[in-house]
């Protein structure tokens, strides 16, 4: 693992050299599985997806994962499919180097280094969430910062970072976070926040279980909507102070229950 | 009841102290049921939160209760689920303290005390909505007030006030109405008032029935958009005067039945 | 007659007496029929109610009427109920007092004299629509005109007026247009064009046809939010010239059949 | 014909070379047909128009079609009729001036010359798409140029031209492209690259598939809408630097199948 930790110096002094992902190990032996994975495991990453489509976060586009139960160096995730379209036959397992364990000529997410390089770096996460949640997007071009303005969203007020992949990548990119090296330095823009902007792109969201992703998800869309509305009435905006959004975030997450059993109902129902 | 008497002293003052709080009475005592409330109650009452969320002024947060008719010191409202999800089998009785009559292990809404306490304080409301209605929230932390421009709305003439639970706390909170103290102060901010909006968080909405209260709901997040969109077209922009709204309230108000209805068929259709 | 000739004088030198209005001739014997109408004319108008919801015209509120086929003094109009919940035996006759002729203690809506009146004042309009069409109730408390940006709305190219009701009856009023007199004083304001405004309340729409006055309705709607985001973009906006609407109107109103098609199936098929 | 070599002489006076159009056969004998088309191309066709309404960059007008897989000179598009309601048989098939093959009694679309121009001028271009795609219309009316800021609409990134009628005509027109010439002028406009708007009316994309033509019509929709609300965050907005654009734009075509086979699964279940 001595490359990650090479790379990682790297990412720490500026952009990624390409010779170093080169030179990173990119060993073409399948990855072991961890063994199948918890039925209602499966059954709540296919509702994550589709709730995410049915809450207008995803569109054809963006993925969600959980970790590995049994193995906190696998991962799981659907094959490149629309999320809408997501059935537990579709869910793959990675590991963290976002190498599927049994591929079957599924095709992979281009971008699947934001799950497997989170996870190396988040050992508190579960579950990630990439998605182009629209109104987050202008905020990720803007000088304005998303902040929380609503209690559901109260898990923003340790601030929302701005991933620049150009940055990053010390150069003009394709805008995709599609190799190693740039899932890590996503990751480490994220640092130990729950969300993380992309410009030009989208945002990446994770948390300790897959229901939270989703709620975080939804909250961070609809704090977007809220918060661009209020900045439009003129005045100055009242945001959640720091105290506020922590103790806000702690007594919300009691009751994610509530919309996550609505969500997936709804979801599994179609 | 003469602790009531001196936390009201308390909040005409400022914050509540913790200490005269835990010196309220907390009989645990199961509060006596008022008997059975007509099926036709209950049926509204389901409709009423199926409706809220039909029309987008709820989604997994939100709920909404009626006064009992058998004994105004006890309102019915759902236990704690999401409100599109509610059937009559989820209704529960409260008292005034917000003490369940008969919880058979039902969790109830945390800040259920919101209802009690208005009920107490307004004998004229019947039905009480507390919502997250998007449009409404940035009015909530804007210094834009929220007037109506729009006759539908006009029961907003008399102004709408803005609940700030850390000046009615006297601290930083979590945000949410989740003691007998906090709900006072709410109903005292919002008065003899039909709206008051609560900062970061949402809104409450009263009135003397459960359709009115739904209505109500529906059109406080329709003048927000509206007056939202009006201010942005940069001039001046006309309200409803005093007598305006005086006289459109009173007429509106015999035209309610014309949306229940079609509101109500469609909520319980599915 | 006469009466109506005071009225109308009253009208153009300011506001309406209330004495004249109590002086008209309010005779109470119920009118004579017309005769059944067309199935076909009703299907279109069960159709034009249930389009109008569908598209956002129309939510619990707002009318629609045709003119009796058989007689230029009757008009057709669905009793006091939600437009998305009308059927052919919903449909009432009115003669142009907005008397309806075979009640059978049906109620009317409050604000029929809004058809009436402008059936009298407009002998060339045959549909006439009423309605709370969001995007346009803010133009209606603005000082910004709204104006035709769009090829689709280029009948809107003579001027759109906005009907203040308080100025037409001389003292504030409860918004509504609940007497012949106010219905007189819109259809004035309203003139010989297809659109008016009214403050704080909604918009008139009258059309040769009723698929057309449905057209005119839907395309009022988009031009009034396309023109507010026009305007969000800062710069000056080029709205269509007198010339390229008179042309373009005259050129839209041969292909109206193609979107009515669509939409009077996609209504009938509920 | 000497009338059409008049209007020539005036577009000469214009950005169109007139003198070519008048060289043109207009030839009124029907054409002859390039065979027919793989039913899996059709089904692509009628998916396309459906898809189209399902992502709201078409309502009951607009018009999509495929260039001829056995002739390039022929292209294949629906009857006059709202995309929404387009099946297999209300294809046609047209030669580049615009002339149906077989019309048999079925109503062309006014504007099918936007088609045939198109083609004639831009060999490598397979569909097109014509539309009054919502938030695209603010841009066709302002100064405010349409810039991609999101890495799924990098495609824009050479830059949108606004095609005005007006100019390209020479007068004030219908505001439909109506004639060849006009057709010819649109064309110019959009020289090399994939999506024209055109001032007070909607836009045309095209690309070198339908799936591609659509995705492109759907995601210039998107980035109109999310371009309008950063461009209202108040500050400078970071749009796609051009090699970003490239890079971006080249690396997303290779994953269009992805929304593609979600949009047309539901489309054609309905």
């Amino acid at each position: 693992m001595s490359t990650v930790t090479i790379d990682r110096r790297v990412f720490l002094c500026g952009p990624v050299a390409g010779a170093l992902v080169t030179a990173r190990a990119w060993a073409q032996t399948a990855p072991v599985s961890a063994g199948p994975a918890d039925p209602k495991l499966i059954e709540d990453l296919v509702a994550a997806n589709r709730v995410l489509a049915d809450q207008g976060v995803v569109d054809g586009y963006g993925h969600v994962s959980v970790r590995h139960p049994a193995d906190p160096q696998r991962y799981l995730m659907a094959r490149s499919i629309a999320p809408e379209m997501v059935t537990a036959g579709d869910v793959m397992e990675y590991d963290l180097d976002s190498n599927p364990v049994d591929p079957r000529g599924r095709a992979s997410y281009l971008e699947r280094f934001i799950h497997g390089e989170i996870y190396r770096a988040r050992p508190d996460v579960t579950a990630v969430v990439h998605n182009h949640s629209p109104s987050v997007i202008p905020f990720g071009v803007s000088t304005a910062p998303l902040r929380p303005l609503y209690h559901m969203s109260a898990f923003l007020g340790g601030g929302v970072p701005v991933f620049d992949i150009k940055i990053a990548a010390g150069q003009a990119t394709d805008m995709l976070v599609r190799t190693p090296a740039l899932g890590r330095a996503l990751a480490q823009t994220l640092g130990p926040r729950p969300v993380a902007l992309m410009r030009g792109h989208g945002a990446v969201v994770v948390a300790d279980s897959l229901p939270r992703a989703v709620f975080r998800s939804v909250y961070t869309e609809m704090n977007a909507r809220l918060q661009a509305q209020a900045m439009a009435l003129g005045g100055p905006v009242t945001y959640l102070d720091d105290e506020e959004a922590r103790r806000a975030e702690a007594s919300v997450a009691g009751t994610i229950s509530r919309p996550w059993e609505l969500w997936k109902k709804k979801a599994l129902a179609r």
